[in-house]
């Protein structure tokens, strides 16, 4: 029931803050005698790292994750595996500020509402920097998942969308915005940039898609697949709404428009659309797991803006720092790794009560 | 862990087929000393109830809840609370058609895939039935949050939404719509009636809110309310998107369009805006909670759609059988009971950690 | 979460009272297309049920279980198992003295403590009459044992003990103690009908072995399965103590007399003896789970005892009712029982993590 | 669902192997506000300690603590506290004999049986040394009960038990037995450390007494707190049998005998006996709660044992290293976290469901 741990069977716990000493991640649950070491962790780490360009926040943390248990001769022993990343750019620096007032759109007061008291310093556990934590468990999760391709990608920043005609997944990797059309990259190089010198923010939309998903993970009523990756994404920081397939659009559809038709084919069923995303009942079709996730604009932002002091009293507060002008962009690494997490813990579920 | 069960602390377990005696739910961690009767939980199920309008499906049930344990002259004990509402219009029918082929858009593939088997009669466990279990627990839920107010409507039936500016609480009550618009319900009276006798089916979107919700419910990071609300809201039949607060539209926003700017007021904090929805990173802040969730048109519809036979053979099928055109209506009252269960359960969560 | 839910897979809940109308067992995670019906759960239930001999209470009830859901065409689906008995015997009696005053050793007075209210008629929910839902899941979980044989009998009753040397598992079924040493049983029916007749109790103790068991269940280090057996023990009614292998023994003991020297055999590993019972580190072994479990006299004697009512004034109390003289004998089915939930449950959370 | 973690709301995770770079705790659902430093966490990790006298293994480790989250200006934040501790001793050694055969007694086999595959280094996950990381949180869970002292003493080794008598709470931290008869721990003194010299190894039991617990901790059925007591002992290695108030020795009692008469009392209720081990029904009873529990011998003995290779030879091994020739003495601390940590667990679930 820990509120920092996430899965059923293969199940990770995260702890640390923004500017403590570490911040980590304990997997357990983990099948025995997989191939794991650092290198197998450290490139998802580097994906969602910050500081690679102008882009992104230019905290610089090298992000080295090292694995402290559960290998043992470069295999998994079927025991925890704790992850420990350490932080190394805790700048020191003058957090009077933000320890006095509470930030609009942050975490600040409702931390302070829950505990009466909270970490100031970059946010404590309500940083995004906890991600880290869930991208190096993501990695572990993917060993579980040999059968299984996951991609995610930013499919729109601001009110600039891709052309999905022009999708090449091999663009993905080649521009610093996770996106898989490179003429919208070149748009928002323009888009963020100007954001950024602006001291402003601004919001995106990630989308996911893993494939070689089979029929069958997900477990009826309250195990669903689909509300499982709504809790994994939805969980993740700045996110504000999760589609699965086509989402919001059904809305508007007939059932006529909306279905999904099956014939037999060479390799058993096949769909003339996947309107559903790839699952019906709260269980997997065999088709691809698609997954469209809405994060905010980021908070911290150069405008003033009114708020509040801890004693109650009216003020208003910019915020220097470090920040992503598109937390988005680097959300697309961990809403891969959520999607790894969620997939790898439903494959064993499935394996538990229905074996093979 | 039971995938049939939801929460942490006042946690529900649900059991039942569209088509067994009965089904229901076991309610546990339910404080003492609390009220209930039957009576405090049949308006709830009588709302949700089927057949009561010609814009819903023409199963009779009276959805009649009996309490079989957890009280003891009229107060909660503390003790399991288990609800049975006994399914009576079991309606003798032939299934071999539904037996033999697999509906699509309906988990009836999907079923098979997990388990090898099905029980087809309506669908089975897959069956939106079991949501009158969900409702039963989401009464009990309510006696937990005396000082939250929650409320449920539809906003939008297939691409004709309510005019905000027409908003009008007492309207959702009066017509079978839960439609706060009274010129909205108007028009969809026409067109659910069209939908109906064309034997198609239409998409909804249902929102929500509660008011009186205190800043400190939800827990990170991942116990978030706003990401067990995800859960609690996608796991719903039919469901293919969330959103909490202004949701996908954030995506388009600047950090400065996007600010919930704060004020010393009165009574505590005011915000200026709620683009957040009530929850900042996972945990309320004091605002009203907001939900949105997309229904997708019922699956089952007259005309005939291709799919496959259970030993892989073309065919089509066209579900005759009793079905909602519009199963978004009916999950208005599925919709308020789930964000009762998921407050509930974070009022207690915050009491075991922080007190008060 | 749920307290009143045992399990981490096969995951079991149980509800009722002892004089409401009815108590029930909603079984989730069966593996699916196992053959079940309510004729392979009644026959334990009748091995548990009251009333049967002189030596148990004279309460009378059927225990008849009703399947009302997870079952189609004779086969659970995959689906929670809803079952259900009824409370007949309900025997409407003048509860106001126990309503009133607390009775030495019963739960009454921690009951009130911790709720500020109970169920005081027949213990409520404290009541072993919550074990036939315990029988009527184990009944379930043994379909998925099917490589188990699983034994439980009565090895002492007050300070008389069974002659090892006269064990004989046929004996168990022959008389009303599930005695397995024919002598012992002749003298525990005259001891038993001595304290019945005194209006007196007495302890017992349950041995219980499963065979089959192959090596490999258990799940370190807070999943072991000697620590599941142990809480599924203590958790029995009147349970003070449990013992795995040669459980307190082992305490006098040194290394070389507890060794377990091993050997290969034509089936595998032999052990020369197994003091473990069973288990190491908290896995099994292959050999036979062994356990011992104390049984307390029944609280509810004749013989008045000074106790305090509810207001806090001395007073003194002789339990009435019809009451078990000897608690630990209808315990046995309950020790099978929850040996076969704890080891189903082990089977699959293994399958899940290791595959097999 | 994590078996590598304990606890429902102050819930603990551990990680680590014997001989791998490190082994800590994460511990989840701690208040907020708490004074905690790494100083009120090491003296209990110095009582458990090895290498303090010649009774236990000459194993040298500092067993140093560093927190590495979820306390901010020396006061936990009701974030995650993550707890790790260094293994600096782990003396370059030839395994080769470890890891070609199984130790007698030993989780070796059960380990390669369901894992396929082990890390043989001192025993890796399955060593008494992973419960450093339990005395760790134990001494976090302590600060949530200031209202409760916790006690536990070792009260027989081997054949020889201290004199209730001479019990004097004072001795237990003057001898390295924690004996709280000083005379006993003279003879101890002799039988240890002939154990120790002949290579030989000898069982014990420990006691525990928690004073100041109050009525109401507990939750029926499957969540009670003599239940949890019992997993929680009888997962610390070793262990074989667990007891809660006069365990065993009941079952040879009368109802009478076994009553635990209650009388109105200056500060409430006041008992007669404490046969139950303030516990009834689950839920505590303000008594003081009492746990005794088996310690078996240490496997490790220099005397040749009979085994198996891993590839199913007969062969002998005699277990080098250094170990303890009773390992129930440092099982002292062990117990006295566990209790803790239940209790802990207790007052918070008591607090969600029921306030105060």
């Amino acid at each position: 029931m820990s509120v920092n741990s996430f899965g059923r069977i293969f199940r990770f716990t995260t702890w640390g803050e923004s500017h403590g000493p570490a911040l980590g991640a304990v997997v357990d649950g983990c099948p025995p005698r997989l191939a794991l070491s650092e290198g197998a962790i450290q490139p998802f780490l580097d994906a969602r790292r910050p500081g690679q360009s102008k882009y992104t926040t230019q905290r610089q943390e090298p992000d080295a994750v090292r694995i402290l248990s559960g290998v043992f001769e470069g295999m998994t022993t079927g025991t925890p595996i704790s992850l420990m990343i350490e932080n190394t750019d805790q700048r020191s620096k003058d957090y009077s500020e933000v320890a006095a007032a509470y930030r609009p759109g942050h975490a600040d007061y409702a931390y302070d509402a829950k505990y009466g008291f909270r970490d100031y310093r970059g946010g404590g556990r309500s940083s995004a920097r906890e991600t880290a934590a869930r991208v190096a468990a993501g990695a572990v999760a993917r060993l579980v998942l040999p059968e299984v391709e996951i991609l995610a990608w930013v499919s729109q920043i601001g009110g600039d969308a891709i052309d999905p005609a022009k999708f090449d997944a091999e663009e993905i990797g080649r521009n610093p915005f996770f996106c898989p059309d490179p003429q919208a990259a070149e748009r928002w190089a323009e888009l963020v940039d100007v954001t950024r010198r602006a001291g402003s923010s601004i919001g995106a939309v990630v989308e996911c898609v893993a494939r070689g998903v089979p029929a069958g993970w997900g477990a009826p009523v309250y195990g669903k697949l689909d509300a499982d990756l709504a809790a994994a994404m939805m969980g993740i920081n700045a996110v504000k709404g999760v589609e699965i397939g086509d989402g919001f659009d059904v809305a508007r559809l007939t059932g006529e428009e909306n279905a999904d038709a099956m014939h037999p084919g060479e390799q058993g069923l096949e769909f003339e659309a996947n309107h559903a995303g790839g699952i019906a009942g709260g269980i997997s079709t065999g088709q691809p797991v698609r997954v469209r996730v809405a994060f905010k604009p980021t908070s911290s932002i150069l405008t003033p803006v009114a708020t509040v002091t801890k004693t109650g009293e009216a003020t208003e507060i910019r915020t220097r720092g470090r920040h992503d002008p598109c937390v988005g962009i680097r959300g697309a690494p961990v809403v891969e790794a959520m999607m790894a997490l969620v997939l790898a813990d439903h494959k064993l579920l499935h394996r538990a009560q229905c074996g093979g």
